[in-house]
């Protein structure tokens, strides 16, 4: 049976690359799943990648991982970059904690250097690990940790 | 000409049943909207139940209650559980505020009992009253308080 | 044996009816008892009925449904109104917890619609579910609910 | 090649004219974009106009500005309204700031005069300047200055 | 008929001259009170005088003015020194908005200029005014205040 | 010799009686000036009047009461309302605990019951007692007494 | 009759031009003058412009608008950039609400992108709207709006 | 002469024993009361037992040790363990500051390792010392220490 | 086997007795050293005592009573008195946590009574009970108590 | 040329040596400015010295210092006291960094050592460096500074 | 020449795998050291070891990493588990900005979860990157982050 | 007997100048100790000058300066610069209030204008007097003062 990662980029995610490189890196979001599915195809794992703008969007998303309605998007596990919902969104956090799948909270830039209201993350309590500032090889430690955490 | 209440479910709420029972009970949306039908059904109202992950579903679902551009979306009260969008929506509450309807503002489990940010709620200042962890109970006892105040 | 229900009603609402019926609506604390009865027979429960302006009362009320020392008093679950004390007294709290049964918070009003310094109750966290702003009617559904939750 | 400005309105305004007047005033939304398309073209830039009650559809707006996937959807400045998510979108600023543009915030009532939680808005450090309580003229000034700024 | 206004001091008041005079004065709480009679009765007013530790006696004494049960005790107008309620009593503020009387808030030492928690008050906003540090002369000024209001 | 005391009203009050008169009431400042004088002749005080919209002359005015630089300016006690100064200005409190005199904080309307950002007074800790609400009568009783505390 | 519109500009505004253009812009208090002046000519408004680093100053100027005792600067509206008395005064907060004249407040700069202390304004709720951040072009935005609304 | 010391025990500590043990211990509050009176009669001292969940009777019994009225109640030294009056009666404040002996204020549990509002006591700033935690051993140390002091 | 209590002493303890006697009494850091030893040696205990300036110093000695790397330095319960640390250090509390030996906090003076910054304690939830202005006798108490819960 | 640096101090300091002296010392203002003026003739620089309780006219003299519209104003540097206004005129600040000149702050007191609302500066961060406490010695540090800052 | 990387490990982590193993995990520092210097190891780096319970040990050992006192100290990029220190240390912070090497900052739980003093870090800020709760996998991850900024 | 000065500086001083010349200027510690020698030798005083990372040696060295142990330790005042330990270390004032001598305390940076946890001292409230941002001349200002003080 094919074991699987769910990817989630949140909002502004598909703007990586174009905007603001001196914040987020030249890395398109491209990039950023080629190197998540490298990773996860190395050790085992199948990577099903969402990107959306849309709160609803990304809770359907996480539903889905578990939910059982669609089996090409059962997942074990979850890395999300919950972009600026980080900070703002209940929902995403408890549709995280519905599901009860180990996460992995991902930030391409260091939030915790930025401005105070980037410091608040109401994914973090119910994340089983945080990364913040390590660009896009964040991603790729995100997914060998969750590797090591599902055996 | 037929009376109706709108029932509006926020995020999560289809996760019912099937995740965090200790939590919100072992009942399923299914069973609150059918729980609520019937109590609207015995008072003289139909019960049109909506329920997305999508805050714009919602709002958008709250206008036509109200702006006459679907007979069949209109409503003289609104019964909401927002979810966790009870805690950070101006946008609903602009909503619900906007179309000037009794509304009745439910909760499955006790919000005043659980973590901090859960005590603020944007839904609170524009509901007629609220009701808190009575469980699903809790949606029977705002439709009969509606249907009370609609007389 | 007699099956009790304890209704707690606390200071200020003896006024009620004469005082300030745009906010607290014109039934009176005979009203609001005579319905809890009601709804109490109708279950299969004695209702049993304290209002007091002095907090140490309603303290010595709450023991005796529970410490055994009067039979008449002795009620398998509380519904109380604590009125302002709601918002300042840890003392009332530790008596609820104290007795270690089922607990209806139930306001008139809405309270969440009001003063700042009313948002914040010490009763909540310790009780099973609260009602505000459903008039005497939320008195009715909490004793139901009650009745629910003891089976 | 034709010059544009995008107009954003955000949650609600959809409501416009028919709904709580002596706040909004009583012109509708079609009364705000026609002004603001007059203004616009008589200053020699077509105007692109977007509403919704969905932070995800008024991200994806403001990317398809400055994205070039839509030649029709490029523009060289933003009018913003953003209703309720003024106080609450953390992505919206983000998308904002992504894109690079000129941005004015306007809102039709003095939003600083109402509730507390009103004051605090995301989206105004990331604007080139702010209108508040002007009404829909509040609109014209926007693409005016807008205009100017463009040179 | 005989007008009456109403006295009310609270808790540690009965203390009065004999405890931290460099506080609270030589004066006893038996010099108060003639000297409130004998401004009241120069005015034409009987004066009712109450003072308890009792939180809940004082909300009787309140009630007591204006519910008509008992001709002695009907009052027009209410001076009250609430001592340290004043800081923490919701209860005493919604006695006194309940009986819906002028009035006057009087507090021997001046308040604002001791801790910070005697800063707060929650009868001042239900109060027609209030005098703080004036010693035993603020009743004087409160009858007399009270007396000219009423007319 | 003459003894005198200092009547020192702040910013705004020469609007007295002609503006917002459903809070200030409908007496002049004339009135008021009037009413001090005749209390304290009465008392065998003089009064001397300031009324300035500047605060520096404020400050003056409460040196000159006892630098001894104008002995038509020397004055033994100082009735002050500090209109908003009370709640902005800590050079205002300077000059008063500059000059060691007794001083009465005067207000005409209830400040404790409006705005929050009235409700801090840099005056109250370095008055000798405090009087809100009692309309121009406040002053009498000001005069009256700051003329028992000099004996 | 002379229709006129009162301009304030508060402390600092005279150095406009010379000092912190990228702050600024590099216009002059003339400039300003001069284009609200042409701006209300236009529309059939006489403009009398005040500025002046003193408050005292500028609440006397307020007064003068609707106190009657000179013909010449009675005003029926004012445009005011309050500079840095925005945050901090409450005395001209209510000289404005004082002369109950339809004000609008005026920031050169956005304020809001500004210092944390740059974002409170004691103006703001007692003026009919709010421009921040439109440079000079701001004040021929209020003086039209201000028309617009005087009819 | 009899010395004595007075015990006060607050609101819920007639419980003792009988309801939440993990809590506050197995001891009842006759086991509290005894050790305390072994200890002072091992240190020639009567000791005077109130216990009350009336804050006013509590109030009574502490102006009782020093007004004199009673003799049998005349007391050199207090022992309070105020339970939930800790975090909210500054009038119980007031009565032990205005009676001038020496306190001891005692906890059963470790209040410090509880909810946040138990973090607050009004009472400590006028105690000699604090026990928390210590179970009923605390009063005997209570005991002890005061009789010290006493000497 | 020897039993043993630790009793740290943090910084400045060292100067005891010499300075500020006033605050914490005339007994030098012998005399508390000496009282615990005797107390603890009359229950069959023996006594480890330390005291350092440094922070470092403290956690190395709470370590080395439960690493078993030094049977000299093993011990079943900790007396602390962390001085300011209590205030500041995060490490201390780990420490202590991390060894998981009942604690005492005691304190000389009543920190509860002094400065705001005082009042919050990082030791006093991962400590058993705390003992707060029994002077020299704490250190006493500390060790009785912790020589009952050892059994 | 002659070189210049300008003094100013602001309200309540022409009290100086005449009162509080246990807070601001014995020496005068003039004592102040002879100190100043000496030391600044000893390293080349004429001082010219304003007193004010008017914020207006101490903005004016900052303003004067680099407009060059008076010669015998014109300054390189300024040392300023601005008293009370340090805590609450933001318009200081912005004058101090309108004329970009090097500035010293010099306070008499301790003000860190003083009430809370002391504690805050507008002025500190358009400072050059700050001195408090160091009595009138700190104007002779201030222009010593400023001196070699200058060059 | 060899490159180098200092691993500096805070207060408490000497416990590491005796002490609370369901926070930190069975792993001893050792192995936390081994997988360090294995990864480095693999990146052509030496890895540099420090532990210490001593704040002031930690700063000279990063002072050392820069100041070229010490070849065999020298370092190009530090990864540091603050462990408390993180929230407290100021001085650790300065030393890190001081040196201005890139810094990965690692803690074993993921501090976002646990206590609300645990979510300030004063040590975020100036690092490049944070991991927080991957177990001793997080330093593995920083060595290899860390390796790929030093190219 | 010889006269002498203690000179403490804290943690990362002894990078200066070597280190962000840019916020701390380009002398070395060296430099600063020379020029307090200097300046102390031409006052009569011995200069004892002790830098540490280490709050522990710190507190030690201010110990000594007292105690009497050390002849050659005791100093008559103390100059500190306390870097970070500035804004946490209770310890330090507590050691510094323990000796009671009079302190200066110096720094660099003018602190008022960096980071906001930089405006919090906990040393100030003890100095006598504050000097921030003067650079090294600072140090030789507060030795001048102390000498001064000291006569």
């Amino acid at each position: 049976m094919t074991r699987r990662i769910l990817l989630v980029n949140g909002p502004n995610l598909n703007l990586l690359g174009s905007r603001e490189p001196e914040v987020y890196g030249g890395d398109t979001l491209e990039d950023v799943v080629a190197l998540a599915e490298r990773t996860a195809a190395g050790l085992g794992f199948e990577l099903r990648a969402v990107q959306s703008n849309h709160e609803g969007v990304l809770i359907d998303a996480i539903h889905d991982a578990r939910t059982g309605t669609d089996a090409e998007a059962e997942a074990e596990a979850i890395v999300i970059n919950p972009g600026a919902f980080t900070h703002t969104s209940i929902a995403l956090r408890d549709a995280l904690s519905g599901v009860a799948l180990p996460v992995a909270e991902v930030h391409l830039s260091n939030v915790h250097a930025r401005e105070e209201f980037r410091h608040r993350s109401y994914i973090s309590p119910v994340a089983a690990f945080v990364i913040a500032g390590a660009g896009i090889q964040g991603y790729e430690f995100a997914v060998r940790r969750l590797a090591a955490i599902l055996g």
